[in-house]
């Protein structure tokens, strides 16, 4: 790789946002040339335009700094500039819909964090280690629209510890009829500010709103296939999700139920399946690839979220605790780091598997 | 009811020990007058024997504080001084079916906290609205063991939240067939100390020790039935539990996800049945019995611990979001508080019962 | 007292206004018979206005449920309803000072718990067991604005736990000279929101916007006397305090090093005095002193907010670990509940004694 | 550096052991090759004897999981494997005394987390920053006690970060007279288990064992001076420590108010003094040593324990909130990482000075 991608952040300010720039500031890959926000931001230097509201733990990279934020609307004002946009704009959903897609018709990659188009039979939604192959619908999605751009999107953030293992198993032969998950889920899921204090000290709130319907329909499209110019989900698959918020910064805990639909591999099976799997991101050795993806521990009482959030990164899956269940056939516990592999390092991942399979140049 | 019932604590000084001195202590059908513990307490009054690890918030009640500990284990110190005894002690398990057993043969009522007897086949495991006619054991237990006594428990501190709801809807005509339940399980059911800070502050730990294999058999005994001098287990109804710790003070929540065996109440009458549920503690006006038993939280983010745990005095189950499951029939969530109600609230709303029935003079 | 006093609350639907229903609604000496707010919540019954925001833990007093929320600014709705106002409005200072103006000007005893006042030198800031006789400037202040009713304020929420102890000192013959005071203060003293829970799970916030500014100079003025028509404040007393927000719900802590002018009591003295303490609001049995209005701890690791604050109803201040300092002469720790006798209990136990001495009927 | 120095660690089961084993595990001086503790412990693989009670978050190293532990009190087992012996024992006093001498008899350079020779007049009490120079007194110490090796120990984990702040300004030439200092301690800072969850959830306990009397005494000995064979204490400072606990993982933070003895800087003369500081082990580039020492924050609301304790590896103090005191001069914040910096951090630098320095080759 000669020289870096140039890409640009769309919502950069947001909690998000500042989490793309955070990762994307020291890509082996990607060069942040363009940072876009809403109109109250558009003119400041983008240390201006965060100040008082940076989230991050690291201070902004310097070379980030001075950019100046555009306004995100004036599409314009990226070309020329970069050829691969990750958006993070906060927004009605049909603002985004109509702001991405003008993206995608003036040219530009869009890999974006919003559930707006995550619905949209012809657009992928994609976790890079399962449906990778559904980049494959890109031209016609090109082609239906008229965009010379594309538009990909990342899933839910609360669903990636289960996904992966689940896959995995799927991929060794093995069809998951049915799963019962209950989700304990970090505050940094909710952004900035999300919960206050006053109602997680000594509590736990058992509802967020929208999750679990997220939960039980994304997971279908990523299972899907492509037929006809669009994304069929699987639809044997049935999935049922509680999900709670918890007192905890960063890192959804998953506990899972699942039924095999057909032959069901033993449990020594399950945990070598998991300890082998590998994907095309691993294989590709993209720079934000955990190798291995998936982490099974031995120990009793674990994965937890303070102590196995980070591994790989904060890409990496952590399972554990698989035992028989009184009432489907195994059940486990899965870890994934919301805001890494939930949300901005997913996307990035998501936007070197683009790179690599030369979807963007 | 013209004078008081004298009562004696054994495993006074532990932290749920604590909590019969703290309930106890304002009861207006039961006086405490013995009060037991380790050889290391004997001899010492209780409010020096407890002095810089007395747990309640409230200060220990004055008429108690003199009280001088005894050595648990010299029953004969108890005989002529009270006839039911409230069991707290922290032993082996087969030390403590040794001493209570012991207490039970020189006459004593047990009313016992602890899991030693809880498999037992003729010894009662109480949740008094539930299965409160398996006190028509007794008699067969005391012949059978030669006791002038008895002994009665009470369940595992984790199931209360659901079992109630299960019941009122198995009590209406509907068998549960299976469920799938996560509990988000307070510290204090740990004991003290319990986890340290330091694994619960930004954390969540999904394992308790042997919690989820109680979960799963102790249900099953309480939804039996008296047959041939035993109490047989209810063997259709198949219960699988993930446990987890939060950092909560009290209060267990149950994430539930239930299937009927046959036909099902819709929505409605499930809410209606819960909201009408009334059992014998309540029509014998049980001092610690909760009214209504039940309550059924139409906000769509309740039950919550820190909000709702102190309901009916922390005797009340709340449950909130009924609503349907995609894999099973419904979903609800339970909560209830497990140092009240699932713990010495219960043991002694086992023994207002069995006082009023007539066990116990 | 024949029959309750009609009051009426405006800033009723906030966090403030909450505590106010909440401890109002089962008042011996006064009825809520009028509430008023924004615009917004106008013609609204309250249970409506406040749907989905109600922070207290117990349910809305089933009377007041139905009472419709008033425009606070249309001061006339409320002349004939009630004679005294708790004000809890969120607002600019000077929309403040001129609403609270015009309910005073209609005759109407305002009871504040905004800062707005707190610096007028004819507005009495009330800590009613240390300042009571400043109520005697209320003449005078009635004559210089022409108001038929009165302005009374509370000071901040924080500097409660220390000011009751530093009185009874002051009271009993020693002058303080200075103290240096750290604070660890609970989130709910930030009103709703207040910080988020990313901000506070394994975190603390050394800083509070403005907090430090009013702990040193309300003192001065609660310290003060009434000379030549207005309260000159003490500034004989020193102090320096640092605030700091802990994750704590409720409750403020306070570590605290005096220095005396001039003689100085020996440790004994200081907590005798402490224990011994008692002021008008205790002398007139007022419903909601707290007798004994400060208790001090002999246990080595108290007070502590979670088992200390709802002593005497969250009324009453408790203060421990009374030792010598290396620096000035002593050092102790004081707690009080920060959103009762810090907020709404604190101005309805200065109401009661507006009542009790006349300044209201 | 041609090739490490071979280090043992003794106590390297415990929680600081475990640091101590993560730290030097990737030293680019040091090399593990010897690790104690009780005889517990002894002849068990390291890796076994910390099963189920390993601490830290990154799993431990694989060059040291096969190093078998040795019986600490054995030890001519170290003669000829190592030179440097890293203490973190945890035994009575007098036991920790003799032992240490035993190892400094045989030859061993000490570095001992423990408190037991803090006080002794002829070791010295190392904060590198700060008194390296006190090491001057280590051939006294060997000829006095007729020892081959060294003891060298580091203070309390709860001062360093308000240490540094006020010897840099010392060192400027301004005299500190006075110090009244409020800490906020993490959990970590007592051990494990350390604090019950139960007593921290919702609270702060504003109480710690020892904590005040050793900030008040230790800071005097490192602003010490040798003299006549012995570190004479600095008499001149007098301080006045509150410690608290808090719920916090890692980070204890210090509310600063601080009198000069004669001349005072100006403010911007302070923060200018602390931002230059710099001292032998950064001049030295000590692989431990953070550049810079102390990061001064210019946010109104920091340092922050979750946000800056990992700055410089958790070896760089963070200060802030410098500003007028309304009764000494100034106030500010400190933080530190207690620990790495406030204590196995700490040691290791220590060690680094000694090896740099020539005491220990």
């Amino acid at each position: 790789m000669k020289s870096k991608l140039k890409v640009g952040i769309i919502g950069a300010t947001g909690m998000i946002g500042q989490n793309y720039v955070r990762l994307l500031s020291r890509h082996p890959w990607f060069e942040i040339v363009y940072l876009a926000a809403s109109p109250n931001s558009a003119g400041k230097k983008y240390a201006d335009a965060v100040a008082g509201r940076w989230h991050m733990r690291e201070p902004i990279a310097k070379d980030v700094n001075d950019i100046v934020v555009e306004d995100a609307s004036l599409v314009d004002k990226a070309v020329g500039k970069c050829s691969l946009i990750f958006s993070a704009v906060e927004m009605e959903k049909q603002a985004i819909i109509e702001l991405e897609a003008e993206y995608a018709r003036k040219g530009f990659a869009v890999v974006s964090n919003n559930s707006a188009y995550r619905a949209a039979e012809d657009v992928p939604c994609i976790i890079p280690e399962i449906n990778h192959d559904h980049l494959a619908i890109i031209p016609q999605q090109q082609k239906k629209h008229g965009w010379k751009g594309l538009i990909v999107v990342k899933p839910n953030c609360s669903i990636q510890s289960y996904m992966i293992p689940l896959y995995a198993l799927m991929k060794a032969g093995y069809s998951i009829d049915k799963m019962i998950v209950t989700t304990l889920q970090a505050v940094s899921g909710a952004g900035y500010p999300g919960p206050a204090s006053i109602d997680l000290i000594d509590n736990i709130i058992p509802f967020i709103t929208g999750e679990e319907e997220k939960s039980e329909v994304e997971p279908r499209k990523i299972f899907g296939k492509i037929e006809g110019g669009k994304i069929v989900p699987d639809s044997s698959i049935k999935i049922s999700a509680h999900c709670n918020r918890v007192p905890v910064t960063d890192g959804h805990t998953a506990c899972c139920s699942i039924q095999f639909a057909g032959k069901k591999p033993d449990m020594d099976e399950v945990i070598s399946i998991w300890r082998k799997f590998s994907a095309p991101p691993q294989e590709l050795k993209l720079p934000s690839a955990p190798i291995p993806p998936m982490i099974y521990c031995d120990e009793v009482n674990r994965p937890q979220p303070q102590k196995d959030r980070d591994e790989g990164n904060g890409m990496a899956i952590t399972v554990g605790r698989l035992r028989k269940c009184n009432v489907f056939d195994y059940r486990f516990i899965g870890l994934h780091h919301n805001t890494v592999r939930g949300a901005a390092g997913g996307s990035i991942l998501a936007a070197e598997l683009l790179l690599a399979r030369g979807y963007v140049k």
